[in-house]
């Protein structure tokens, strides 16, 4: 029963806009320093404040497309006319080193991953209520009446998508929400399915 | 998405013989006092110390088979001339009243609770490695070796059915061990099936 290292664990987080995940996820990372944030690669321009490599790989059109060719990446998506996607390479070495990943991605991008990456651990972020989140989205007075009814409305449309989900994640106080996360993986990393594998000599 | 109470969990804790499961189980019953620890039936007479509704509910073999033919029984067994069962009554108010409710049986009293509560989660706890397992009985100083073989054999055996658990958890030391445990409990109770049942009005 001498143990291995354990391989890293996929964790993909999503939930609609306005939900604070960004705050979940820097009160979880300042917790587990461990975790390695997955930064996807873009196409767009960086805006005012946007470093390469922190916020995004900010990368042209051509060597996205180059990626896209050589199967580079866990999963891409086109949004107006700009090209967003996680690379497969960095995420693998990072979990065969035994490094958790963390991906923040949308509903479809997480389906992609459920279906390349089995084990992964799909977590969903909701609110206390849509009464909340609309609450929310207006308190950050930086969308007008119309994108925030817009973006009401998707959150409603991904909620369809929560089955695909693990663990759902209610954001009502941020120190709880992180500490679910957390708790959810050390409870992945303790299943039976892993731990066996790392146990010799019996 | 107004939450209603969410039912208690039905978790199973087993493990060989001076694993210290028991010394697990205390720490774990006094950071979580909420949980409801099920106490046995068994026809066997008390120990000095024992106390009925404490250790076992200590009971006739009369009124055992009488549980038995009303099917009161989660899982039972019977072990040279005692029997021994959980009562599936007590289990099932303290379930529905969202306490959750720990059970200490063994590999076969777990695979039946498996059988009938598809949704409890079984838990194995293993020791660091067969030799500190061997330390520990030898140093508990309360059996001859034959004993003590007889329990390492047996914990062998019993290590063909960790695959029926849906954790394992090493009790390398005692806090880490329990810690694991309740972090386990919260995944579970993140767990979208059980979540999503308690979300309306969407």
């Amino acid at each position: 029963m001498t143990q291995k290292k354990q391989r890293g664990q996929l964790i993909v987080l999503s939930g609609p806009s306005g939900v604070g995940k960004s705050t979940v996820i820097a009160e979880l990372l300042s917790e587990r320093p461990d975790i390695y944030f997955s930064v996807s690669f873009t196409t767009r321009k960086p805006r005012v404040g946007e470093a390469d490599g922190v916020n995004y790989y900010f990368v042209s059109k051509e060597t996205f497309e180059e990626m896209i060719a050589r199967d580079e990446f866990l999963e891409h998506a086109r949004y107006v006319d700009n090209y967003y996607g996680t690379s497969l390479k960095l995420i693998r070495e990072k979990l065969e080193e035994g490094t958790d990943v963390l991906l923040d991605i949308e509903v479809q991008g997480a389906a992609k991953v459920r279906e390349k990456c089995p084990d992964a651990v799909l977590i969903f972020i909701v609110p206390p209520s849509f009464e909340e989140l609309s609450r929310r989205l207006h308190g950050r007075h930086t969308d007008d009446e119309e994108v925030i009814q817009g973006r009401l409305q998707k959150a409603r449309e991904e909620w369809k998508e929560i089955p695909n989900y693990d663990y759902l994640v209610v954001n009502d106080k941020v120190p709880t929400a992180a500490g679910e996360i957390m708790a959810i993986l050390t409870a992945e990393g303790c299943r039976t399915k892993y731990r066996t594998e790392l146990m010799e000599g019996v």
